[in-house]
């Protein structure tokens, strides 16, 4: 085994250790940038409430899995304060960039779902006005409404100063590539505001090959119905329809960039292949940026910044799902110059969400 | 734009443009190694004919598409002969590693399949008493009867010489890790004979969210599911049952090179997540081996280089579908060490399927 397997493998452990016991430690380091984490996630306890009435009335819609939480899970997601504050404080992150944990309120009816996006982004205006310094947000819609979803992100985008829109994925199975989720699509890019794409428990139509060994979860199915929903964005030509829509993907592209060249490849040499204006990679380069989140590992990092380049790149946690210590303390000691390191911590997240 | 996404687009630009026009030619290359491909595909016209049928009867069963050939496509892939080296002395192929052309025999009743595959095995190793210098295969099974499957298996591999089995991922939307199958791997095991897992289009289960653009096919569907099916072996506990069973992935992996921190960590610190001996990135390091089939794009080979060792990638095309010329001018021309080359291109295929 030569080095660089053992290499990863040792920081595979180290991952392992850290999340067991919390042990290590960020290194000192000096730094001229401020820290801002991406994809940090919140709720709040109507949300919460809803979601479990829902499994109790309907457990075919939600899957249980889906809202089973830890108690100190649900204690830190609905902090929107003094705890939150101090975790970061402990890794050294300056500014949180809040999204509404999945899958939000999209398993909802269109009404409750409108009402709790209304009272999920009042509640974040209200806590970023009080630690401006410290949360920035994302809007909750219900994609499932889309007339009241454009209207709940203009108002939350203009009136309440949010800076982009978190969507966990898949709405009632359906993707927002299809023709009635256009109207989001096209309100985003009016009020240059990215979405967040955010993954959750794959849609019915996948969900049936990943129901052992928890694949649905984080563990694998996250990634490919992410995935699945940006090839579907790529594929679809809304890019052509609005150039200037801005998609963000956690979990460093959820598998996107290793894929690059064989979306390319496929789609201009098959036949029957969709048409679009430009190459696969081409729209993804243009109009996508990756998160860091919950992939902290210098292969993947260096990998995707060989593809995309530094400015394509945010750092990210998945807070409280991931550790913020790990986090920080990977990016500080990421083999990247400083210049890079400032825009993946904060110059990037400063443009994209117009900070 | 920097240089590095400059270099990418104008790569893909490059793949394209070749695949379009067959202008570009391998440069001249003195080397001192063989050019071995290990995904190299081929049907017999038995098959071919079984297919049309089964899709007349039954088109529910094999969804039409994936049958539809390009009436060269149909003649490269039953050429054993002169056409199939003729093509490989064009690209300067030593060797092409031969296996049935996805789905096999998979598709079709257990008696169908079972002689259809005794069939492919039987005319493949004549194919290969013929060239021997220039043919290797492996065995075609129909693991829908694992009794037979086994019994082919050791058919192949002892009496003809086979090098290897050669799956063509689910089988009437069944995985590997199901018990059923168990005892495929044991003989595989036993044998000392890697299956090739090879992508099919997504079962059942995963393909309602692929119909649309084509994405249940070697633009995204393929992928997803071989990579899917790969998950499900390492998290089943197959490879502490059969410790020395090796599977071989094409496309660089399927992407799982991507998703290894993701898949440790996950697995290690979430409640409720399968128990194995080892985490999945050490399953996947000691027990698989991956191909470059169709992704000749050096970010992606550079990372599964600097993930897995250049002892666990091997060379291969996915002859006829890719173009051989481009395969061989990007690896002669790869940023990796002639020693490295020579690995790839050849000592692994010789270990790995003991040519």
């Amino acid at each position: 085994m030569d080095n660089t397997r053992r290499t990863f493998l040792r920081d595979a452990a180290l991952i392992s250790s850290t999340l067991a016991t919390g042990r290590l430690w960020a290194q000192d380091t000096e730094s001229d940038f401020t820290r801002i984490a991406a994809e940090e996630t919140f709720t709040i306890p109507e949300v919460l409430e809803a979601l479990s009435e829902l499994v109790a009335r309907d457990p075919d819609r939600v899957p249980p899995h889906a809202t089973i939480l830890e108690p100190e899970m649900s204690s830190a997601l609905v902090d929107l304060g003094a705890g939150r504050i101090s975790s970061m404080d402990e890794a050294r992150i300056d500014k949180q960039i809040l999204g509404i944990w999945s899958p939000g309120v999209q398993v909802f009816g269109s009404s409750q779902g409108t009402e709790l996006a209304q009272l999920a982004n009042d509640r974040l205006a209200e806590a970023i006005r009080q630690h401006p310094d410290r949360f920035a947000g994302l809007a909750t819609i219900a994609p499932q409404d889309p007339d009241s979803a454009v209207q709940e992100m203009e108002r939350a985008v203009v009136d309440l100063g949010l800076n982009g829109v978190l969507i966990n994925s898949h709405t009632n199975n359906e993707f927002l590539d299809q023709r009635q989720y256009w109207a989001i699509l096209e309100a985003a890019e009016a009020l240059e505001t990215p979405i967040y794409l955010h993954p959750r428990i794959p849609p019915a139509q996948m969900y049936g090959a990943l129901t052992d060994y928890t694949l649905y979860s984080a563990l694998w199915g996250f990634g490919i119905e992410a995935s699945t929903h940006a090839v579907r964005l790529l594929m679809s030509g809304v890019f052509d329809e609005f150039p200037r829509l801005k998609i963000i993907l956690g979990h460093m592209g959820e598998g996107i960039p290793f894929w690059l060249s064989r979306l390319d490849v496929i789609s201009s040499s098959r036949p029957g292949m969709p048409t679009t204006a430009r190459r696969p990679s081409e729209y993804f380069i243009e109009n996508f940026a990756i998160v860091t989140s919950a992939m902290f590992w210098d292969p993947v990092l260096t990998f995707c910044h060989s593809v995309l380049g530094p400015e394509k790149i945010m750092f990210g946690i998945d807070y409280p799902f991931a550790p913020s210590t790990v986090a920080t303390r990977w990016m500080d000691a990421a083999p990247l110059s400083q210049a890079d390191k400032r825009m993946i911590y904060q110059e990037n997240a400063e443009r994209i969400f117009s900070l």
